[in-house]
């Protein structure tokens, strides 16, 4: 099935050095329009908005996700490791490479607001009229099924599943070191190149070497961090929130037939949930921010209002919460309307865990959508749930520490803070 | 004039570690719309393209300019070094950081096409009606004309224009060490902290020690390594003519009265030569990449064709050349009629030396524009331009090892190979 | 009593990049003969034999140390801190980089054997007839004895004792990131600049600013791992215990009259328990390691056999234990007689805890030894000690982790096998 | 001939991350005593003195030397070059580990001296009764001779050779990224990744593929700047100097009949000039410290104080001539006795061609010595000597920047400064 290139394409990268592209199938699939929409998306939404470093795309970090699995098979077949079946290698590539072929623009607020799945796209994809579908079916009829079984995890060789979608796949792995990278944070390195080292198929599953234990620990902790440090940074919460109202607020004008100063056919045929492969590949982050850029100066305040804040980034203030505190809540909502503002728009409370992102979940759990743990294989061939054998791991895995915040604007706020309560005035320091 | 915030703000920077922020209208400066509209203006055009690291904007460089004039300064007060005039920080700092807020999207290609220059953008959104100008003018109402006049170099202490723009300037620096880390080659590193060490205010200039002289060989050699592996790449040269092209298409189609699909004011202000600081300041590479992406279905084929190819990566192809021949330019255009393709669109040739950027330039000529050279102050105080001193710096500043290349696409000119003459056809390996 | 240098002195450091020196008095300490010897006393003794980069040395580290106090009372000036005692700046430096000038050659083995301790030796050579002695003089008479008040941990300003020694301070930072550095390995990295920022004198203590909270944990985390995967590393602790069999073999010898090959004064004052200053200066890892390659022609057998295994690192083999066994210990000592091997000699068993390091302790216990905890203070300005208010620095300190070993020579035991017990062969694997 | 590991081995190394050795021979040679004696003996001889940091062994160096000669060779096997002898793996692996294994103590100063031979010495312990001897007769009782061979550069397959021994051979290319991270420096920085690609083997020859020019380039220059930066810089120069004159006093003292209060056989075998192989083996840089230590308190005052100088580093001060002067070093030399100093120890003048490392070669002499220059195959398969290509590779490669100095005890001369004349005085700054 591989079809060597003549001579090896080499892509450079600042967080594997090189990218390596030896087959002719993975090669046409980084130039088809729908691999190359990915540059115009970026990997960590408006992250950016807090570490300005962050600013790279989803392409670069699919192809680092795809060097990742490669690197991970040729160690398997340098090893000569016979629970590694050969013939599943590019169906592996593939779908590493494509796994992230489904985002939208800003696409965790998109799925919140629109209730879609990047996953699902990501199938439409690969099975759709498309570059991607082309290249795919140049290999066999029906490649992109199967690599689009992977993408759902129902693909019949376990082990493929396995190594591309785990507690410590090529995926997280990437976007770990490169978001790192790209932030400029130090927490999100670890020692890649040994990890690479212990992972072996094991029964048709990958597990960890009992020797590289500590290793994955390191893994663990960067991620950790990673979490609570850029992944959950209030300021990047701050920055989604708005892009949410943005997106409510169009839709809500869009179902009460407001007409826009401003629209195109695909932003129109997702506010009113009609958007099909075609129209979603044409949405892209550029077209998200131009359209947010014309709505500066929509007629309905509120919309204006809400593009103006999020294109010159002046966002909402946080203010932390011991709790969650529906009666709280319910106060502010109240004291908001009485000053004119909108609580619906202009006022969210904030829980952590509803992102797309954890730290790490021993995974017991019959949940199909959990990621398979990290298995530790001893000397006497017995696989352990890593976190029955490292207790920082047992530790990290059981800590709720997100905090709670309430998010609004100081500037539309504070000039009516004499007709707050004291309590609430005290909570916002007004 | 300085007014210290309360507490010291910091960015997290992948290049400087850190950037540090003390004074009031630096944080002011730094959240206008102007300011945070470089977010969206990349620095390096489309060299992404070429090397897919190379995402990061004008508004992490530009803090970057600010940091390492930042440190500059406070290395001359550490050292109380007499020749460094201590008012003139805070014009300094501003005009470092603002240097770039003129540019627009896609700057080089724009300003071939259009025949505009973003030192003068820079200059009218300093003094126009604009966020930034009111943040100046809170300093003393003639603070914007100062730091316009260091940006146009007719500042009246030269030192502070030696600082602010040379042939060793905050700005080259940081974008050699930012460009390098994110396009992920080692050619640009250099060792910022000894240079910056080296050098010192003297008579109105500032110059270098002569205990920096190697420290500075190593600078002028990453600049050398830098300017032909990444901004003279012909893949990226190739990127900017498909780019250069759509916009002599569009503005064509505007002149010959052609009714777009997808218009916007600014864009439209731009193609007719009547745009002023509020449509420029609207224009980013969001709207341009949203154009394009709406240009691929206009009616006109030329213009679909070249968004096409530039939002997919269907770059045009390159040849290399021995040397510019005109004879042969005339005889190719002949050839491409004779196929049918358009070789004002479809055929250039290219000399490297038509850019932005330059190796060394001893610069003796009195050309306004040339930055000054770098001057090394030895022990006795003599001070001598550095290619005087250093061989590997004269034979890099007199090095023009440019390549010609012809540029073509390779899609629409190999079905047609038969028609082209033989020699034609081996120079593009036909 | 800052007496500045004319020019700053630079130091290349490949961990912090420069160390500045400016004041005359520390420039005079750095080249006394007692600091420079310590350039031939490797940091992590035998560690080189497991992570051949690890050659590097006390100097290196103590000017690390020194360098990283220097920036933290840097920041404690730039921000005008009153909790801050500016006259205790030079005792402090000088305490930084003088921390270390009691270590002798391999000092923690060297310890444990003649039960010397490298915190008195610093001190006597601080008090003493030598060059530090007389460079800390000038500053005034009572200088010496205040530098070594802060060593002691009884100078009557805690705030300099808190800066140079707690849980986090200069000396750990310095060699968590100087080791992993020199080994290569990642773990010991962390954000340096950033915890020097969230670091505050405070009612006589140096504190930490609740905001660095994931700062401090991430260094804490880089400690649990270096710990581990460096300092406890059980080819480290194999290679120690030779060398402490060494030392033991020789002092025995000597106590017996023994007639050594090869002996120098120094040496043969540490093994009779009679040195001095004078002598303590004159070791050095060079006269050891000249000293093991004399002795491995020594007519003492069992010297010899230590000596050569030392330096050709021919290392006694290690096998876990679940737990410490103290019966275990005896049969197993009892086998090795009986196949004429000296148990003395050639069997260890080895506690983890037996080390100078240690990951975290939060401290409570009245143990005059123990280093002060790190202390939060939150912006309600209490102190809260991390791990009461860290779930991952509790779960880091509370753990012991710790395996246990049996270290012997495997090329004398294995050709007796047969004569052991089935017991002993299973558990060394022979 | 190659045996596998049942396991392969990892070194955790700081330059390249990890090295693996695969192979029982090489494991079995890094094992030998002559192999582990380079632990002992300074990759850099005295510029730890100048940069704290180089105090990395020949063992690290020559592990780096082979793991970077095995990813070379594992390239060519990669892609399937027929010019590629695949026998000879083994033997231009043992010769690429072995290369530096006749290194003594301060290599440099000691060959000057005695007048003996690295290279000669490397065969010698090949080819005689030494573990290494026996470890690779374990393959082939001729393999001794022909790894030998190599390092003769008398073996039958040049390409070897060419191998491991060239202008751009593994042996520079680790020591230049080596020596820079232990440094601390930047300039020996390159992308060895990138280089390790364009390489091959053509017809007996390893060449540059055309497309790795400019990295080439970048390799030349870190290369110029190592040479200037580090390994010429005056104060390393100084120390080697001291080391001399100490060798050459003990050696003069020795001849004389003088009795030493402290002396090995080693060393006086070295003295005398009749060490043979286990001498050699014997003598490592520990062993020259304790020497230089105890002969701090010889009855000899000259070799009393030099080895004072040494150990405490109180270098010779140096001064700047604009060119080497005859009739100036007769004259100061002539003073010199006049206020009591032997000018023959105290003064000495020094051309830094007089070293072991060279910028680039061209190379068309036809001198035995030097290594064949790099050659760059282009498309059309046509070799070209490099600096006939690049302009950058010209201008180094002609370069005589060398300066030269004195060096002399500034704390002898000075006190005696008005009896010295004026022209004297003013060239040494008194």
């Amino acid at each position: 099935m591989l079809r060597q290139l003549e001579e090896e394409k080499v892509f450079k990268d600042p967080v594997h050095n090189s990218i390596y592209v030896q087959d002719a199938t993975i090669w046409g699939l980084i130039n088809t329009p729908e691999f190359q929409r990915l540059r115009r998306i970026r990997q960590l939404g408006t992250s950016y908005l807090t570490f300005h470093g962050a600013e790279h795309s989803r392409f670069s970090h699919s192809l680092g996700v795809y060097e990742i699995t490669r690197k991970i098979i040729s160690q398997f077949e340098r090893n000569r490791y016979n629970d590694w079946p050969q013939e599943e290698k590019l169906v592996s590539l593939c779908a590493s490479l494509l796994h992230d072929v489904g985002h939208g623009p800003f696409s965790h607020s998109i799925e919140q607001v629109f209730d879609t799945d990047h996953e699902v796209w990501t199938c439409d994809i690969i099975l759709g009229d498309t570059g991607v579908n082309r290249i795919l079916k140049e290999v066999d009829p029906q490649f992109p099924s199967m690599v689009a079984a992977v993408i759902r995890k129902t693909y019949d060789k376990p082990i493929v599943i396995s190594l591309v979608s785990s507690q410590m796949d090529a995926d997280r792995m990437d976007y770990l070191l490169r978001d790192a990278y790209f932030t400029g944070v130090h927490y999100g390195t670890f020692d890649l190149d040994r990890i690479l080292r212990v992972l072996r198929p094991y029964k048709g599953r990958i597990v960890v070497k009992e020797s590289g234990m500590h290793a994955v620990e390191d893994y663990l902790m960067s991620r950790y961090q990673m979490y609570w440090q850029i992944y959950f940074h209030p300021v990047t919460r701050s920055s989604e929130i708005l892009l949410r109202q943005i997106f409510r607020r169009a839709g809500e004008l869009h179902r009460e037939g407001y007409r826009f100063g401003f629209m195109l056919p695909p932003l129109e045929q997702l506010l009113s949930g009609t958007i099909a492969v075609e129209g979603y590949l044409a949405l892209d982050e550029a077209m998200a921010q131009t359209a947010f850029g014309q709505w500066m100066h929509e007629r309905d305040p509120l919309l204006a209002d809400l593009c103006r804040r999020f294109l010159n980034r002046r966002l909402y203030k946080y203010v932390p919460l011991e709790q969650p505190d529906e009666t709280l809540a319910e106060d502010l909502k109240a004291q908001w309307r009485s000053i004119g503002l909108d609580p619906n728009y202009y006022l969210e409370m904030d829980t952590p865990t509803d992102l797309p992102y954890d730290v790490y979940k021993p995974g017991a759990a019959p949940d199909a959508s959990d990621k398979p743990p990290v298995l530790v294989l001893d000397a006497k061939e017995r696989l352990t749930e890593i976190s029955l054998k490292s207790d920082i791991v047992r530790s990290i895995a059981g800590l709720h520490t997100g905090k709670y915040y309430i998010y609004y604007p100081d500037d539309l706020v504070r000039p009516h803070a004499s007709r707050l309560k004291p309590a609430a005035r005290e909570l916002l320091g007004l």
